[in-house]
């Protein structure tokens, strides 16, 4: 039986003041601990039931704290609905845009805001083969539990930076396009992507930030066709996202 | 002010048991409210602040039932974080598969359980100019309050229907091919796309049943650049959704 403080000790790592404090963040479910414990990430606990750590218990590193949990008390310590039988304290990677390769695929998110969206944003670049992927300072934090789980383990794979993006392409993005999705650009299929060709995915009211904007050298629109206004607004930005990968990922 | 009844007769219209006993279901925001109005669909009330309904109060039909709420009965009312001044209880249109033109475009989802997932996939369908989605019987029921809200207004152009789609396939669709998603299909660049295939998607965790499996014609790959296991298992259900919606509509 695990003690309340334990317990409180984890729970406020749902948090983000306490993940910033600590510098550390939660990874649940078998799936997303499995590809934790294959990446490099620091893991600092594991909390499992005994079904999991008969399993798997044996194959942890001799220097990760292993606390043995029942079914019960992982729903106290858990963010999920049906929480699984496997929970882990990992150590924040570095968020510092100073890791990017600048010479690589290059994803950048300008303030987007849904959790859901950035998750699956990550596990769509992590597909693609675009393992970078730079925000802006108000964009979703990636620790957020709930960005964690929609990434399905592509957290792992994929490093996610956040800074100023216009000074990011002003200082580091001079040789590469920049392409962003309006709703007044050239039509997707009248544009020939490279892949060197760095995308940009705005916020999911208002789309990319006039000040970003301006830095965008090519501006494409995922035409509908259906005219006139009796149809969607907009595409969702994960969906805007995926797409544009998509078509990078065929431009070779 | 409005009374506890009325309350419960609205907020229990967030549970599906009561949705189907009277036929109703909510729509909140303004957006979605909007898209409403401008609709076919039954509206039979317009819950809404004294700021809303100043200004489109008056465009309302005389059929339609009027309450004025205060931004604190708004939030008793709604089933959202942060509601909008507006709600509407609403008609569900038919979901009965005898609706459908089996010779317009038409998607299929098979099993499909994430409420977001969904209202995504409908809005992008929307975008896309396929108003038609036939649904196995357990996939999510689309007068689900998330689901309605993740469309963002798409629910009122969309028809979607729910009905055994090894049967719709075998009686309605023989002349038409049916294109699913999976692993081990052939990478979507080899295939030609014609704007007559049907498209289906699987559920989250399993993709397409065996059974239906075994109706799709043409086997798919989204396939990524990254050889080797280290990368995203998969493609979340609306993403490939997507990306099929996307190639298809190029596909003349």
């Amino acid at each position: 039986m695990i003690g309340k403080n334990k317990i409180s000790s984890i729970t406020r790592l749902h948090q983000k003041k306490f993940r910033d404090a600590s510098g550390l963040f939660l990874v649940e479910g078998i799936k997303s601990v499995g590809d934790l414990l294959r990446s490099p990430m620091g893991v600092v606990e594991i909390l499992a039931t005994e079904d999991w750590l008969s399993k798997y218990g044996n194959d942890l590193s001799p220097e990760i704290s292993i606390t043995l949990v029942t079914p019960s008390e992982m729903e106290r310590l858990s963010a999920w609905k049906n929480p699984q039988p496997v929970m882990a304290v990992a150590q924040m990677p570095s968020t510092d845009a100073e890791i990017l390769d600048f010479d690589q695929p290059l994803l950048m998110l300008d303030d987007l805001r849904d959790p859901g969206n950035m998750g699956t944003i990550i596990r769509t670049a992590d597909w693609f083969g675009i393992r970078q992927i730079a925000c802006s300072e108000n964009t979703v934090e990636v620790f957020n539990p709930k960005v964690i789980q929609a990434t399905m383990g592509s957290f792992t794979r994929v490093v996610v930076c956040y800074t100023d993006l216009e000074k990011l392409i002003d200082r580091h993005l001079q040789h590469r396009r920049i392409l962003g999705t309006f709703l007044s650009g050239t039509p997707i299929q009248q544009v020939q992507f490279r892949p060197s060709d760095v995308i940009v995915i705005g916020n999911e009211a208002n789309g990319i930030s006039e000040n970003l904007a301006a830095k965008v050298t090519d501006k494409i629109l995922i035409d509908s066709p259906v005219k006139g206004a009796d149809k969607a607004e907009s595409l969702n930005a994960s969906i805007a996202a995926a797409i544009m990968m998509y078509q990078l990922n065929f431009s070779v």
